[in-house]
């Protein structure tokens, strides 16, 4: 009943993909009773209509023959992917068959006890194991051991004849990139070119994607705005449509967020490629159970999410993320990273794919950013840094992606206009930065300093690093980028008023305790 | 393609929605460009195995008289709702007709110029509007006021035969409820039992059903778990299907999160019905887009969430949230709840039934929880209060839901063992609490006195209200809920070591501020 499913059977059956096969254990039965209260569709014609082979066992409780017979039939279908439909019975045996009684409860002990009568177990031994099972059990680990030791000679033998192939399949076995492939990030001095952050991110695709052969990813149908595709890619896609071919590292996942994040997580799980998937920020949330179950099953996937604030103008507030980077920072074992310029840019490519065991979500700006004095690679890797110091500072202001180039501005603005010194942070990636000692926290918010933290978005969080918060609690406004961020007064201006403000309000504090000092650490 | 379609249209098929027509622009074309790199399923083929019946428009460009029979064919089949699909080519007359490059970008001026004369426009003319488009909107205008008149004097003439009726449906277009509903809330005091808030949730169904007749609602397959079933209840069902009918007032959404939230939202813009949800609450992220829409469109959409934390116990991290809280609560006009208590429940309900523009998300426990002393409807009504108060307090605790009690427990070993004295507050909503004045959220943390929140969750955004923060910012664990709550020490001895910590920690710190002062009020 999921859409998940929908949208991913949908895209495995244009793609063709004859070497999945899915199993359906139609028991007829949901938590709520029989499926006919909500679900009374054709699930068999549905997925014909996505272009599978569809087999049905009719007696799935019994006929271990048939299942076999089904699951050999459906390999032998090479261009379409197969449903199974085994007609079961819940519970089978038990006195609840056949009912939802038996979805979350345990059994019963005289249910149990006429179960084991009825197949033929001892219905007073508890937790007892025949010999046979033992033995059957024993048969098939050595069975398996065989094929194990037969299969590592052959790879082996593979290795002496195809050296370079097979050494490259062992090593996206163990999750670690090739030698100096961290060569190819680019790195940016302030005299380079202002670039949208999610042009910077197309730049480092096309400069990795001949080291890192296993990077393999697309776009849910944003392609030419994500930027996610490198030059002379190769479409993923069935060669009879004449798209593409199946050597093809990009793939057209079509609009549907919350299956390209399941896809990339299963892809992922097989682990002899590095997955990415491109949409705009804002419709990342479509994933969230993708991504939850990305964090909680340890998986590196990379979500380059595009169009990551007001700053994509007049699309409006439809597409303007404001809760989506408090959602995901809150989300354990996932980094959400907002590079603020191309050095920044290329840490956070560098950290999320040499994270083999965390997602991670590069929230990336449509419109341009300069290159900023300050913004070193190794710096940005740490999560978050001193971009700008001052001696004797006044305040420090703590940004993140588009946000930190109108902060330097404002630095000048309050030097030249109101004889104020201002220190500028930027912390693209709080987990990272979360990670680090307490001593390098506190050395960039330090004691001593009240600070005002902006961004663009919801504030939720933002009082972990900073005294007060610029942001937006509220919904964007359609309109150019540059007048929507003057209606909030993200201008070197509304900075500076705000900063004034901030150390109005704690200058009657004597050395003022950073954020960063806690009774207790608990972060991550 | 996107799987909220999928869910929506699955259960429309199901319930038989005759009153229901789509039309579906088939352009064949998507951003990335043809539809046919990642969707060549066979649409209609899968409309009809959910039940639909399906008429195809071969022309969709000009053949305004075939859309015209295709409706009206749609409007007689009374028994499924009707998908129209319309072959059109997208900048139909442009010159980049039928590509995706009339998607996001404006026509260049010959091309307007060449499409205008294509269409017998005058090439040279902007935004000119000719005399008989005018005419003909003031003949359509002035049809649909006879129209109105005529319906006003229908609804006038029912109201003298159906007063009760009349009056019902026009009170219900105002959004206003019936007078005197909330004497149905139910009160307690602490001598009453103990009791999961789901079930206080279904108590407070049970009561005010009657009342309140434009309520209706169901869950997503979990129905026995969010206890969202009033007894007695009919479920909205084909008649046909012998399970319920079309005077149902609950439905059974199947497992489909995401197409409920945005079913939920339908039915709230109809406006004559008040809609709610149940799912765990941490698969109301599974709906996240349709709840941003909630937001945004200003919806009176109320999901009744349960299971709501590692209380949940045996299922495990995959069914407990974490994130989810934060998530919301980062959602402008998105209410939040998390009642500790009955009391607070009533509240709960009080305010989200009577938020004409703003969806609600009410967090329940599966555990149970004892009926507190202290606990006002009243007070709970504006978001958070001090629910158990002390003379120079050492500390304040500040808590939600089903740790609120723990907290009290932690009061008495705190004065018990350690002679430190401990006020609680409970703060079952924020967005609500964030809206009273800045005096009384002064009143429940005031100045001079540290702070501590505790929550079973991420403990992101709390440092808004508190000095420490007691959380949990990684996924839980599965076992019997005391045991998990145990493990992390969620006890009232966990929690004064805490605040012990807490006290410590500020008490070089004269006249500790309270995070309620900041420089700028932006919140809200």
């Amino acid at each position: 009943m999921e859409g998940v499913s929908a949208e991913a059977c949908s895209l495995a059956g244009h793609l063709q993909l004859g070497n999945l096969i899915a199993v359906w254990d139609d028991n007829h039965i949901t938590i709520d009773g029989d499926t006919n209260q909500a679900f009374t569709e054709d699930v068999l014609k549905r997925y014909e209509s996505y272009g599978w082979h569809v087999v049905t066992v009719e007696d799935g409780d019994n006929d271990l023959e048939g299942i076999a017979a089904a699951i050999k039939a459906c390999q032998e279908v090479k261009d379409k992917p197969s449903l199974i439909k085994l007609k079961t019975t819940i519970g089978y045996g038990s006195l609840q068959e056949g009912t939802h009684g038996v979805h979350g409860s345990p059994l019963k002990a005289a249910d149990i006890k006429q179960l084991k009568a009825k197949f033929g177990f001892n219905p007073e031994e508890s937790f007892a194991v025949a010999q046979e099972v033992y033995d059957l059990c024993h048969k098939v680990s050595a069975e398996g051991a065989a094929k194990e030791s037969e299969w590592n000679k052959l790879f082996a033998k593979y290795g002496e004849e195809y050296k370079a192939e097979h050494d490259d399949l062992a090593r996206r076995q163990t999750g670690d990139l090739p030698e100096g492939w961290e060569k190819n990030l680019p790195v940016y001095t302030p005299a380079d070119d202002a670039v949208a952050s999610r042009k910077l991110s197309e730049i480092v695709l096309n400069k990795i994607y001949q080291a890192i052969p296993e990077l393999i990813g697309g776009s849910a149908d944003l392609t030419g705005s994500n930027l996610t595709r490198w030059k002379g890619a190769i479409d993923f896609q069935p060669p009879s449509t004449g798209l593409g071919d199946y050597t093809g590292r990009y793939i057209r996942f079509g609009v549907r967020e919350h299956g390209m994040g399941a896809i990339l997580n299963g892809m992922a799980a097989y682990g002899t490629v590095l997955p990415y998937g491109g949409t705009f920020l804002n419709f990342v949330s479509y994933a969230a159970g993708a991504i939850r179950l990305s964090a909680l099953s340890q998986i590196r996937a990379i979500w380059v999410a595009t169009h990551d604030s007001i700053g994509l103008g007049e699309d409006g507030p439809t597409h303007q993320p404001i809760e989506t980077l408090a959602h995901f920072r809150a989300l354990p074992n996932c980094m959400v990273w907002r590079p603020a310029d191309g050095n920044e840019n290329s840490a956070a490519y560098y950290v999320a794919l040499t994270s083999k065991h965390t997602p991670s979500i590069i929230a990336l700006s449509r419109q341009n950013l300069p290159q900023l004095e300050g913004s070193i690679i190794d710096k940005a890797a740490k999560g978050g840094y001193v971009l700008h110091e001052e001696e004797n500072a006044d305040i420090t202001l703590a940004s993140t992606g588009s946000e930190v180039c109108i902060c330097i501005d404002a630095v000048k603005e309050l030097a030249a206009k109101h004889n104020i010194k201002a220190r500028v942070v930027s912390l693209p990636c709080w987990e990272v930065f979360d990670a680090q000692p307490k001593e390098y926290r506190l050395s960039v918010f330090p004691d001593g300093i009240p600070s005002l933290s902006v961004e663009v978005m919801s504030t939720m969080g933002w009082e972990r690093y900073t005294h007060e918060q610029f942001g937006l609690n509220r919904f964007g406004a359609s309109g150019p980028y540059k007048d929507v961020y003057k209606k909030f007064e993200f201008t070197p201006e509304g900075i500076a008023k705000r900063a004034i403000a901030t150390i109005d309000f704690w200058k009657d504090v004597p050395n003022v305790r950073s954020p960063i000092n806690r009774a207790f650490q608990q972060l991550i």
